[in-house]
């Protein structure tokens, strides 16, 4: 999917929210773990839910990983259910992937190419040549770890180094990197003040913004600082939707919880 | 395992040789291609051939994942047979996780226990939240990377924020953290003349070296600067011993090359 068709589908849902899919099988409706296989049960409803008010779906490959080889089966049949039926949605592999070049391109070719994800997170530790394999896909995104969500963020993130934090490093770098207008970056919501500064840096590229709701950061806040002329926002929930209620009306609540978000977003959409 | 296990098998074998088994199906004798699980079908036979010359195997997930669900599925018959047949050595999910706690937790939980591996390799970017999770887990080991052997290593690794590269304050860091005791590192071998200042820092922890042979490092530089009293180094080697040779030698010639390396390695402990 190209940036283009991103910004025209946010257009015209009035939207630009991600959901994420972190399925834990101690959190969903107990009448689904009669299901043959109950992540994707639980993907599907969710999906046919509040696909009409979301523009991306976000699995966190962890929670399919720690399920081992039916948790992977579970994610390839949400990936490919979501490519068949509604292929005009973005699709994010949250993996944040990384490791030195030709090991990169294989985590590249699982994701885009096996799994057929849109883009797929990637972290940043090990420099240029752990990214820009993942860089090579023609229409596929690569979105790297610049400022996130969670306390560890201050550990190495935000140490200062030739007069800036490492994450405008790590922005400013990135932008030198061979097939750079593929990346976009994971910026917290929880550090809203910060976007300023990062759009001084990256005015137009598209970021990945965990942290509204659960995790407490405010998506006025995240759209006055961050929100570029192409919109470049996606604005990710994971637990305040898909676990919106944990009973048999699962799907419609998590659906009301999305409205409730994407209402928000079509007011700053509109008043722009 | 503990690392007391460990010490004991590399004083036993003479040996500190950790063998990575990347596996690209493109590189591998064609005749194994006929079978039903080419991946396995190759590891089965390259551990069989070295084990009693390795301490420790290292299948990158990268390798695994870019098969899809064959993939996953290979890993998981590679790990068994390792547990169930050989139990003395040490696993290595290289891997390179990473996220936010709850997240964390979950991987920790693909790799200790779905997969039931003694060590994972983990990045530091996300901080403290990210990588505790892991160190929580008994028996179990947590590698982190601290200074890569890529060309990358410099974007950011060695960036110098308060007085020192970022990497050492990654290594100062890591000790606060709750069973920082749990935790080894990944020091490239390209970067010998490093391992010195390395060891100010963490003088017994167990260091997992990649970069030697294929990337061009020197074991003999390696050990001059990075042996600790209890050995503390596991050096890896994977593209010089699993692809020695791809016809239907490769067996033969993969303990060809690993008995090269481990007897090295055992001159090098002899003359402690």
């Amino acid at each position: 999917m190209t940036t283009k068709d991103l910004v025209a589908q946010i257009e015209k849902k009035k939207s630009f929210l991600c959901i994420g899919l972190d399925v834990d099988l101690n959190k969903i409706p107990k009448h689904l773990l009669n299901d043959e296989d109950p992540i994707f049960a639980f993907n599907k409803a969710i999906i046919d839910a509040t696909y009409h008010l979301s523009v991306a779906y976000k699995p966190n490959t962890a929670f399919y990983e720690a399920y081992g080889l039916k948790g992977w089966k579970s994610l390839e049949k949400t990936i490919r259910y979501l490519n068949e039926n509604y292929p005009e949605i973005f699709t994010i592999a949250d993996a944040k992937r990384g490791d030195i070049g030709n090991t990169s391109t294989m985590y590249a070719k699982a994701f885009f190419e096996d799994l057929a994800f849109d883009s797929v997170t990637v972290a940043p530790y090990m420099g240029k040549d752990s990214i820009e394999p993942f860089l090579a896909f023609e229409k596929k995104h690569t979105i790297l770890l610049a400022l996130t969500s969670n306390q560890g963020a201050f550990d190495f993130q935000v140490k200062i180094s030739e007069g800036k934090e490492i994450y405008k490093t790590v922005l400013e770098t990135s932008k030198q990197w061979v097939n750079s207008q593929n990346l976009m970056y994971v910026v917290g919501a929880t550090k809203a003040e910060y976007f300023k500064e990062i759009r001084k840096i990256v005015p137009t590229s598209f970021l990945l913004v965990p942290g509204v709701g659960a995790q407490g950061g405010s998506l006025h806040d995240v759209c006055k600082f961050g929100m570029a002329e192409n919109i470049g926002l996606l604005v990710n929930s994971s637990r305040g939707i898909i676990y919106a209620s944990q009973e048999h009306d699962f799907a419609q609540a998590a659906a009301q919880a999305a409205s409730n978000l994407q209402s928000q977003m079509e007011v700053i959409l509109n008043d722009r």
